[in-house]
């Protein structure tokens, strides 16, 4: 009943074997296809030491990544141990944005179609509300507007960094930032809370594109039991 | 070609994994994501002890949950067991209505995208006929208008107790209840009814949106043969 | 690599396992949610005496089915073994019709939403034409227009039986038949092909209802090369 | 954590279960279903004798191949092994285009229904541009029109061997090529590319139609920014 995926990730000991469990699981659900998309996360620092930050290379197949294929950074992103072979994600600096400004324990970077058709009917943010799974981001309630903002994307994904910093700076309440046609910078104090916020916020972009087709305006209040 | 999960099931003795592995297949077809939906269901009472209610707690990932990590309640539903470090479900009373007004022997709460849509459709209930998939709803033919009522969505979750109580009162026949912009609450005689409830009605919520998209009203009684 | 399922339907020697695994993938597949669909195939009659028919049972979880659940039926649709509590399925009598009348090796019942679909889209049959999943139907090429036979529900499955009779002699090329919103039968000369045949099936009900959305007819024939 | 089907991935030295790996991956996906599709790859010639290429058979469940059920061809397309009671595959004409115009290590073939819709919504190629996972497709940015040539589909596979290598010629950029109301041919370097171009080009075909339901031109320069 229980995989050694889900003991890895209860156990939560060994965090190269989470890392490499949560991309399988990333990919699975569609959002680190063609190589894309990525993961990145604490390590502890049982000897007291600061915490490093485990992240999974660039082009490579997520769902086949093995614990020695993680690169290592400390805490200000200078690589501490490269693997042989294997390119630092250009991902990096958009990860240690999170990680540095808003003290984030996981970041995911997610592919997924239905983060990139969410910003097809977005305009310079993504907005919903009136939605259970709001409550599943943190200090989000079912009441509230959820605002995500949305960067243009650019050729070259490090040339995110810099607007992925100031959306993070503009937008204080906000557990992740889009790219249009490109996808989602998602994190949480832990890599358990990033997962959830990536799950809701998944469960949202689909929602809104299903609302879009269905005529309703997903970031509109809606008049309560009135059709 | 049998899982050990299987096994736990067609076994059925060992109640906590059976709702365990439950909750894994639930978050599997996306009723429980990003922590949200639930599970719970009736211990035996093989020494003559009143029957005792097996519960998945609050904010957890359900696909990780393991056999100690639920809450034991009575047929009250007062907390008998608490699991160290977790905290009680806020559907607790609203699974606890389907167990007490309906006798349910398993309540099953998902969230899945095709429950919430279901109602971005609906007015008061949720109303379909003349589909197969009804008949796997006890009480209810082919024919029958299968009406599941609709409670507006709350901020918190456990304001919803009263209206869902209300709502079985008022719709005697139904297995089930909808909210708004939320998801479902399932129950049956049995988890094996439960499940099979839940599997039918998550079916009739995504034939009605999709209905609704080919432009037919899932509602109304069909002109059988005429296109 | 290789799961114990895998080997159960290489091997193909133990139809019982088999019939199980084929139950567990329909499953996995949404052609038997809610205990819906099933499915009959011929045993090996390796003593020269005449082929008797395993059939999944009504009512019960498809995909927890265990070898000794199955009904036997001999080649007249007689119960010749009945295990214990368990209830012959209603579409006995429809699987039969395709067992006498064409020789089938194995018939397939699905629930599939697609299929549901496919009906709500369609006359009198349902019609598709150049599309190269129609060559995976037994007689049936690419520039054909391949016609499946819909059948009206009816409220008790046992009432379908005459007319599922009468429509596979009025179209002695199908291997199928729909029931308006309901599901499908699919049959082949062996479990090999009524799994091909109803896999190429339900990925053209599908893709008739994804034309539909697009303003494509799918029962048209195309001006090739012109959009 | 890690599958048999994952190590025999990672390690890459026993091609033909990596072939049988990547069809059962593959069927998961839907590109296989209905024992369409296929896939062929280059074996190592670790003893300095010319590559050789394995080949799926014809007319197989895709998920269940064995290593031993493949072909084996010379670099000419001769066939060097033919497994007992297999048929050669009709795309095998098509897939030594590929390896011998374009010196590819892999082919796969994909049925899949996105494939099939993204030549529903074209003329001659396929087009899309300013889409993140254009950069998954060798030698192309994010504001490159990725541009895919379509053939008319012909009754016999073999048929379209011709126009496939007229395409590959007239199109020197393009890594796969589209049959409409078919699928495609993919292909790239390694298997690795392959199948990262195949998942780029699978995201990217159903992309291009939920964007024409959304009413966005997948192959038009968007208005950054601008709604």
């Amino acid at each position: 009943m229980t995989s050694d995926g889900d003991r890895v990730l209860r156990d939560d000991r060994f965090r190269r074997a989470v890392l490499c469990e949560l991309a399988r699981r990333f990919y699975a659900q569609g959002w680190a296809s063609g190589t894309g998309g990525g993961v990145a996360l604490h390590d502890h620092a049982s000897d007291g030491s600061p915490a490093r930050i485990l992240m999974a290379p660039s082009g490579v197949q997520k769902e086949l990544l093995l614990p020695e294929d993680l690169f290592v950074l400390d805490a200000q992103g200078t690589v501490l141990e490269q693997p042989a072979g294997l390119k630092l994600s250009a991902c990096a600096p958009l990860f240690m944005h999170a990680f540095t400004k808003r003290g984030a324990g996981a970041v995911i970077h997610s592919h997924s179609r239905h983060a990139m058709a969410a910003t097809l009917i977005s305009g310079a943010t993504f907005r919903i509300t009136h939605l259970e799974m709001i409550k599943g981001i943190a200090g989000h309630g079912y009441h509230d507007v959820l605002e995500i903002p949305i960067l243009e994307n650019t050729a070259h994904e490090c040339d995110l960094a810099d607007a992925l910093g100031a959306a993070i700076d503009a937008y204080p309440r906000t557990v992740a930032v889009l790219v249009r046609r490109h996808g989602v910078y998602v994190w949480g104090r832990s890599w358990q809370e990033a997962k959830t916020h990536a799950e809701c916020l998944h469960y949202l972009f689909a929602a809104a594109v299903e609302m879009r087709k269905l005529g309703v305006d997903a970031g509109a209040i809606p008049d309560e039991g009135v059709m």
